[in-house]
């Protein structure tokens, strides 16, 4: 049984979405659940959702850091912000994992002030799920994990390394993929290519124990989904992630916004399962979550526009990954890695 | 009326697309055509085109740098490659422009070999045009420019301003579009977000003169066409560039080819516009070539998979680009920008 805190406030949708979300969580998990925020407006929302009160609790905060403030301004001028206050319970061990939906920026830089990071990772990595078109793991997952994506945007080696035995360890947790391969983003799939940081990377993966590294990958290796976990720098990472999103959007509103007419409505219903596939492959509320990692705690952020869907997957995940012991099977990969890095 | 030297040896299709495609121009342009290669069998594929021998030669080169083999091997064990042998006739003034579609990295090469960098510019960058969702310049290009996707891997912020300036005049050339909107592709909007070298370059090109610079751009922001050139280092571009590859072949694969069957046919036809619309946001056949900049003479890079009409097309892009005068009209760029930043 874990304890998940949820920034109430953080999201396009907030508190209605996040709160909903919770709601529906309650009925069905066996953890507890504590809602930080506003607890008036936490309160009234929660009353128009059906849910378990003995496993949904509220922790009173009332700051917000809204989605377009500067990340370190808002840490520094609301000291009682959501996302701070979530943290702080998190960091204190009142919880065991966080899920917020909120300021990106502001959720990276309040995990960096208020929790410890695992020993041996110097930096932080925010990963993000994308769809792809081949499928992972025994299940057959439908998408793949990118890091880092924004928490470290000009990532050495050493890094490089961290983010793609943390990447293994989470794919490993969630997908229930014994094996996830990896892939370190590049220019070209031979070992001299890329930045002398992507290169010094490629050697050591190359030797590293315990990774299933098949080498580099290119840019059209991530939409096909070559490898498992791709890795990169948080500079293009973010880029990557952002033109995947920037490309979803446009495709549904070629395909389902822009002209509902009769007859393309009639279409699409004849043109399943392609579109489907098409629409599948660009869904992103559907994975709930992805992970912040580095952390000893487990810190779950879920996309800006969640709606309670992604809210309710986004606090499962976070309870998978507490369950599977996130932290401490890092922190013993790291452990196996050095070692064997010193040998190799 | 100019002279343009095309390696008819270059491409997956190659020699005959090449030549098909060459053959095609030859009945419409005015300008002279050059064939590059080995003289036998491109004047056995031309017996089977139409053509107007007036206006295409053959030049004789016997070796061949093969779409696989690494750039600077072929370039050093093949001295009489066919893109050297026409970069040299390039060179020597025998022709104003060069058509390739063969090896990307032997192209860059034999051009940094042979070729007169452009005063001022101390890196080439190889442009690519994409598919865009927004219209550009007044005859609503579907397409944008990006630049570097290749060519200098890691560029500094000098190299970075001159690339907006490069891809500026090239989209004045050949979009006519007297003002292109110009971004620099980061990690965030305001110009304290991305590497040190994009944080520079963001301040130089705010003061630079003759630039309609609109600041740093997103991923997001490449396939909505929120500019009209987005800048950035070679390491990134090659990577945004493949993938929207990728997700360009996983989009035709799903639609067209994965499941004809006649329900999808049928949806199809009903699905226009929309479908053909994103069809048209994926197809890179249509544009022809985008350039390698930096170099006194015109060369324009056709894609590897060119077909005769992508070869026609990178022809009549190479002619427009001699026309509007390419090299001087950057050259000349270069010293407004060099006289405007040192008062600035």
């Amino acid at each position: 049984m874990a304890t998940i805190v949820i920034d109430a406030m953080g999201g396009d949708n907030a508190p209605n979405a996040v709160v909903e979300g919770a709601a529906m969580a309650s009925l069905t998990t066996p953890h507890a659940l504590i809602l930080v925020g506003h607890e008036q407006k936490i309160r009234r929302a929660l009353r128009r959702f059906r849910h378990d009160s003995s496993r949904l609790k509220v922790h009173h905060a009332a700051e917000v850091i809204g989605m377009s403030d500067k990340a370190r301004e808002g840490i520094e001028a609301k000291p009682d912000a959501s996302i701070t206050a979530a943290m702080r319970l998190l960091a204190g061990g009142e919880a065991d994992a966080l899920v917020g939906a909120g300021n990106t920026g502001a959720c990276i830089l309040a995990a960096a002030r208020n929790l410890k990071r695992i020993e041996g990772i110097r930096r932080a990595a925010l990963a993000a799920i994308h769809p792809t078109h081949r499928r992972h793991g025994p299940y057959g997952d439908p998408f793949g994990l990118l890091l880092d994506v924004g928490a470290t945007l000009d990532a050495g080696a050493d890094d490089l390394v961290r983010f793609a035995l943390m990447g293994s360890v989470y794919a490993r947790i969630i997908s229930r993929n014994e094996s996830p391969r990896i892939g370190l983003l590049s220019n070209g799939e031979e070992k001299s290519k890329g930045s002398p940081a992507v290169v010094e990377a490629n050697r050591l993966l190359s030797k590293a124990p315990g990774l299933n590294f098949k080498g580099n990958v290119e840019g059209l290796d991530i939409p096909q989904g070559t490898v498992d976990v791709v890795v990169c720098n948080g500079f293009t990472g973010n880029i990557v992630i952002k033109m995947l999103e920037g490309i979803s959007e446009i495709v549904h509103d070629l395909a389902i916004v822009a002209r509902p007419s009769l007859l393309l409505r009639t279409g699409l219903l004849l043109m399943t399962p392609a579109l489907r596939r098409i629409m599948r492959l660009t869904d992103w509320e559907s994975y709930g979550g992805a992970p912040l990692l580095g952390f000893e705690r487990v810190v779950i952020k879920a996309h800006g526009r969640s709606g309670p869907r992604a809210i309710r997957n986004a606090i499962k995940v976070a309870a998978k990954a507490v369950n599977g012991r996130l932290g401490e099977r890092i922190s013993e990969g790291v452990a196996t890695l050095e070692k064997g890095l010193v040998r190799g």
